[in-house]
């Protein structure tokens, strides 16, 4: 029996993302996908790298009778879209994996202060699972609401988990420079993201207020069990896909680099996705490029005593789509790895 | 039961690629692979991106022990290399896909004339198949040695098989301007290839004597039953994967553009690979990245009275080791599909 | 004494462009200058990479009182828009460079044609001079009103002149296939100039009907004395400038690669921006960047008895600001290559 | 009269920058270049962008000959094979600027350390002067010998010498975090440079042991009058020209983004390639492609009470060959901004 998956907001990056993966996975069945901008059409008109692999015609939408028939529901949507929509997927005892922002952060207020919008349904909140797969696998499994990590946020609490988790580190000394391919930035046409704009260019951008910066204060707060702030500045690089994150800590304990390796293995100890590299292999965005992988290489600076992590993802499957995948096999008990076991593009 | 394969050379980019697409294909195991630069060493080490997905030491290499139980093996090599050892295989009686350029010209001294070398075997030229599976799909399923197309050819000869096939064109005025991403170059370190010439550039190289020109006549000549010789030029694009053939030809036939759709429609019938666009949607390499699907669309020119053929390839996919697969599935009586339905990625 | 000059339409990259390189002038100062979207506001505020190198205040529009004091006026608009401005500019005695499509045409008919659009002022057409000054530098230097050429059309014919000046080819085989860099289809957002679609793709766009087609043949019609019918084929190619045009002709009499040089060397003599090259050093559009260059090269390939011509230029260089300027100082007298003399920018 | 310059290892991309720069310079004369590589061929063998522009055979190399009627000597070079050319250059009282590391470390200790490799003319060292204008432009003007900065010290020094300077910041919270196009990594063909491996990639290299680590120390610490460790991660970044630093320092005392910029006003007036942004209008680097100019943003965080700066410079001008001009210019009594003025290319 397979699983039957809608889709909701099919018509963007991860939307398409979504449709890729899900078409290679053996236990799910695509039935509905639908967004506004292509209602009546069919998916592959807005996606045609996937013509021939799938012909689905986009519904006009209407939740309850959406919903028929479904197992699951993805939701891709812009922030403040998202929250109605899952408290009526909720109530029809539909499980819903929401790949946008607005079950991502626990408080209510944090939500309304860095999203300027009040939560539609703040008592779903405590019912919904932050699906970081590697930190709440267990939750996950259990749970209805399915809040699918940022990119962002995915890189940087992975490479931050196992010395938080560890209590290695000086809290209050953690930097971080991200670094994100231009897909991050969705397909919305801007001037910054315009071709000639950003080839060949490099910046910084929304330095100390972008909105990923409470759920990962929030995510790596938990992990420590203390309120943890962070310098957290994302940059804009010419290329598709791909997150690299430089963290920069210093440690409360002396350490070396081989106890840092090992805190690393430990910490990850059956969690498929993670690939542990080191100074002499630093993660790479390319060596992750379609797949679902996180690949992580703290190094100490003995010079310094700053340990340095870096964390590379691909922001569309892993920071958003595959991960999002991973949470619906662990949702339904299926194998963790299912439909993600399709192996990154290089070159 | 699966299909031993072992693979030869498997450190350049096609090598690369056969791996991460045959990890995928569910009646393949590869059982072996060696190359020169890496033998002793797991191939992930030349191919980061696959680790965790593969582990296989790569063998210091000797023909026979290498056959060893093995139902075929996968020649990536530079031309020359090939020769001597498919006569080995061959006389082992195992199965033979290879990749590089010694099986595809039917004259020998037409190779002996565009790669300045004697051929190994020349006895074996009749024995092999030009793997064009749209074509030869006949032919492919009952050989033992298969020579796997060039990637600029078969963007060529699908794009301009329906028109010869069918008589209509006038085959002196066949005109080929094709670009290709810089993948199709190889691993090779070289200065055209050097990233900071060839980004933010474009050239056309080896006009006129590119060795994939006797490749193209040869098989253009056979579809029609005459001599053809063709303009071929290539162009280098800085973009890693694809190739994009604009071919221009002139019709014998006065013909419409229904006309013309029909005929690569019907030409076309069963192929699952072919994807038929129009002047509406012309053939992009990004739809076909990562994928095995060639994006065809005939255009008719009223003003000028041409028709304009438009053929992408992802050139290490249908250009390389995806056609490989595919011929390999026909020779072995699998599903001309499998292990290809990895769809394309976008963006 | 300097000339003086005001921009209409410095928003866009050709008005930028013209800033960058009439900054570095000798002879020129830069009066005024003015857009739509960007008045009352310093051109910095839209061109950030000219801060600390100019200081201008964009004024509202009003012509009369723009053209007080201006030797000349550089238009950068859409088509459509400056035919009326013309006018007025042309009444008021002031000359004038047109960097959009209104004067390019001679035919007012085929203007109406290709662009959909009446002509505003059809008899100032027979007052205004193509401006690609390697072909007609007298007639430029005697008029008030320059047409600047297209992007495409420059490349295309200077790289044909030569043959069809010599009456040497047939000019029933013109097949012209030209690759542009992404800053050719301006600064407007669209789908197909977001980052992520061109990045890493390739397309073939407006086969047959671009409206730089009446202006390429119009021009190489005159070179021959009679009609002359081409294709033309514009891609788009995933960098930020330059085009390459490749050019297929069959010559109409026998003829080898040393004559063909000779016929360019002879046409282009004093020609300060014209670089012959060979098939040994084909042109590439990196070595052109930034600069006012046309790089060319015929190639006769034997095997067909085609000629091929390679030309390069940068589109926003030689096939706009640049040419601009270059008819600017053939129109005051001033030596050719005033404030031109920037060499190329490479890497 | 005219400043006559020689160049040796005129062949890299700084050499060919220094010819691009110098050809458009009101009193210099480029009287010689050699290189190994080209010796016996004009320049614009390896330089074909310059082709028109400049015709200059390399001369077979000796030192004294090459000396004479020279003012000054450009040295394009790798570490080590300065040193020995310098103290030559020096004894025949020609000036010299060193583009390369030789002279940057002002004790010979820390060169054998970072470098491995004995310093030939150690004695020279205290005759050099760091060539950094916009703080040592006295020193600079008065000298025999300048050493170039390296392109990442240049963006970094510049971005926290104001905070330094005016003693703000603990030193002892110095992260750098750097990113660099790939022409930084030279003409040199390594895999990493490969088009097809760093296009669409993204990665830190040599953390922790960069040599331009001890450049940026020294000079951080002479500014501060204190011993400066800091952190310093080199990125690269698919794209051809420019360096982005962020930099994240913690001041030691309460202090406003308004008072931030004051500081820095303060500190660079008179500075003619310097240009202050804020975090409304971030540095970028195409802002700065082809430009001598240094853009400087320094942005306060609120939340988390760090300073963060981002400096971009384009890495082969002001990072290399610009800088070096601007450093003649004060050598020989010249404008700071002579032969500089040319603006930045964008897109």
């Amino acid at each position: 029996m397979k699983v039957k998956v809608g889709i909701i907001g099919v018509t963007g990056y991860t939307g398409g993302e979504l449709l890729r993966l899900l078409l290679n996975h053996p236990y799910v069945e695509i039935k509905k996908a639908t967004s506004r901008s292509n209602a009546g059409n069919d998916v592959t008109l807005v996606h045609p790298h996937l013509e021939k692999e799938i012909s689905l015609v986009e519904e006009d939408f209407e939740v309850a009778s959406f919903l028929e028939g479904l197992d699951l529901v993805f939701l891709a949507l812009p922030h403040g879209k998202s929250a109605p929509l899952v408290k009526e997927i909720y109530e029809k005892k539909v499980k819903v994996i929401d790949l946008g922002a607005d079950f991502r952060l626990k408080d209510s207020n944090d939500y309304e202060f860095w999203y300027e919008l009040k939560h539609a349904c703040p008592e779903l909140l405590p019912e919904s699972v932050y699906g970081l797969p590697e930190i709440y696998k267990e939750e996950i499994s259990k749970t209805q609401i399915v809040a699918n990590p940022g990119c962002y946020p995915t890189s940087i609490i992975l490479g931050l988990a196992p010395l938080l988790a560890n209590k290695i580190i000086d809290t209050e000394t953690i930097v971080i420079d991200s670094k994100s391919g231009v897909s991050g930035a969705g397909k919305t046409l801007t001037e910054i993201t315009h071709y000639t704009h950003i080839n060949e260019n490099l910046l910084a951008y929304k330095v100390g207020n972008h909105r990923h910066i409470p759920e990962i204060e929030q995510e790596l707060s938990l992990l420590v069990q203390s309120r943890v702030c962070v310098n957290f500045t994302p940059h804009l690089v010419p290329m598709n896909r791909g997150i690299l994150s430089s963290i920069y800590v210093t440690p409360k304990v002396s350490i070396t680099e081989k106890e840092l390796a090992d805190f690393y293995r430990e910490f990850y100890q059956g969690c498929p996705f993670i690939r542990l590299r080191d100074k002499t292999r630093l993660p790479q965005t390319k060596w992750v490029q379609g797949s679902n992988y996180c690949d992580l290489a703290p190094v100490y600076d003995e010079r310094t005593g700053r340990i340095i992590v870096f964390s590379a993802i691909d922001n569309l499957v892993k920071g958003a789509s595959g991960q999002a995948i991973q949470n619906m096999n662990i949702m339904f008990g299926l194998e963790e790895t299912a439909g993600l076991g399709i192996a990154g593009m290089y070159p």
